[in-house]
């Protein structure tokens, strides 16, 4: 099976008709460019994070995005609160294992959700997700240390263990299942030079899981939505602070010629 | 009793001139945005929350927003100690009651809030107000599944039983006291494609309730300025992502000039 | 000793060479604009606070930033941890003291983690410095009150306390150590405009002492990186909003001909 243009634009459609709802457990830092990205794309963003509330929001989301870019205690009781709702009602669980491999509290957070929520997406880069599977990568701190075609192992030993879809995000993106692997090429240098891009990433894996329940074509989708707002943004920009912009626009403007026009697969 | 360009400019102009501290204790997902806006209107915007220094930042304040949108139980008692401090001290409070309705710890936090802060000023969308007073609206997450125009009755009973402005932000913003309906129609059908331009909203109710003690004015003001800055803004933006930036610059820039020709009302 | 293009640009090349980590315990208004800037000039920002975290953070970071501007008593106790850490490892810390004179909660934590974290480098505006050496300095929530110049003796009695590298900003930056005091001229007036300016300076102060371990010519280098990125972002930004992202951008693609065409000292 391959990504086509069609396909994508329809589950991009089919968000931007739905405006399906995202529940973020996120961190600090993107919360704000992950809301933005989410209203660009045509989904609802909602981020809670109170016990008191979590299983509410998730009871009305189409969608639970858990982030674990900024940790602290409360916030990991309610990820976990969320996440067991999440999973009784059906719903797809995306996790992002920010910075997995960094220190032991996040690799060992980041291994506790996945045996208990059961991700239908595992989204990290390189580093984080050979930290996950213990193939000994290295993490810079939040930035990935080993190159995306480096951890498709690790993916895949993922993939065996927790039947989780893994997207391990690069230069070239490499989306693993059973069903075998995608590749998704789109993207542009710059792009890891916007904080929390790869947040970004996940929450759109959100958005598109919340409509498409093939969930490898769905992560892939978003990787190639978010690649070519990237390669859009970037003929506009001059340096990271204006493509976070046009990044936005162009998730907002993009058209089916646009996705024929870029995909690179 | 009608809007005026001159009346408006009259607030902005102060705002500009006395630079007045508006006390934020809001969510985490618009905090920056939120105190560039203030800035850029020419307010000196502060975010504190501790207990420990809530009601010494208050002490200092012109004006205190309370903005529900990412709540946890140590906050949501820094709010009730810092509106306790604020109505001691005679300075206006404007809740935003974000996503009252979605889950019954916001529509319950807010109500409590309501009850013991007596509010200057409630603003929300159609979902939030109906769901404040009981009328059934429900809210997704944090977007408006209602029309503004829905949410008047509403806004009228909040009204009467709390004496607080109520401002229901929409299509067209209603701002209601005990001296009637002010209607403002500016804005753009982008900036609900922007995240938190309604927590901007009622921290700029904050700053106009800060230099002008008719409230219902103040908050009117408020939105007519908000809504031209999002039309000036638009002329020149290709998105939502583009929009957020033209946005405060033309918060900072707007003239009388530029009121007088936008002002729809 | 004079501050020169060529020391300024070997600082901001090594930088962007070495990539150093940088570990931010911040606060949440600025962690995404920080975050940006650290990475736009060639660093790698890590934004972590857990108490279980922060010092297996600090062990694989290159600089500590301590920035105190929303805090909590769970924050302040990682901060303490933190900068133990990294005094036993030898890593620079950087104190932003931002609101110190605001609030006794602020100006005693920021005192406190003076006296037990012995910082490189502390920089904050006229206002702060003023308030932590008690010098009768008032601040008006987190905008200074004071011109830099007025706090050049706080300053002073602040490094001779402390021995910390003492960074007041303003109009013009006086960069202050036992070596004497260095005078940076750059910058815009509107940069006061976005908020978090002041923090990223400190950010960018924590890049330069992870390179520099003079670190008074690191904090005067910082200086002048961020003034020139503000006026050249300034040529092309209309207000406020637009120059967020040309500053990035400018921090980006900065050269060592744009040092030699604007440094002001």
């Amino acid at each position: 099976m391959n990504l086509t243009t069609v396909d994508i634009y329809k589950d991009l459609w089919t968000i931007r008709q739905n405006s399906p709802l995202v529940h973020n457990i996120t961190n600090y830092v993107v919360m704000n460019s992950t809301a933005n990205a989410l209203l660009a794309i045509g989904a609802s963003p909602v981020m809670a994070h109170a016990e008191q509330e979590v299983a509410d929001m998730v009871d009305i989301a189409s969608a639970l995005v858990i982030n674990i870019g900024t940790l602290s205690r409360e916030w990991i009781d309610a990820m976990f609160k969320a996440a067991k709702k999440a999973r009784q009602k059906g719903i797809p669980i995306i996790l992002d294992p920010v910075g997995a491999g960094a220190t032991p509290f996040r690799t060992d957070t980041a291994r506790d959700l996945i045996r208990s929520a059961a991700p239908a997406v595992i989204r990290g880069n390189g580093s984080e997700i050979m930290a996950l599977s213990q193939a000994g990568g290295t993490t810079k701190g939040v930035d990935s240390t080993s190159e995306s075609g480096q951890a498709v192992e690790s993916a895949r030993n993922l993939n065996l263990a927790f039947d989780s879809v893994v997207c391990v995000t690069g230069e070239t993106d490499y989306i693993l299942s059973d069903s075998g692997v995608l590749e998704v090429k789109n993207g542009h240098y710059l792009m890891p030079r916007v904080t929390g891009m790869g947040c970004t990433a996940s929450a759109l894996c959100g958005a598109f899981a919340a409509v498409n329940p093939d969930f490898r074509q769905a992560a892939a989708h978003a990787m190639a939505v978010m690649g070519i707002a990237g390669e859009i943004a970037a003929k506009e920009a001059k340096g990271p602070g204006t493509l976070q912009l046009h990044f936005l626009d162009a998730l907002f403007l993009m058209s089916e010629q646009d996705i024929h026009d870029h995909l690179t697969v």
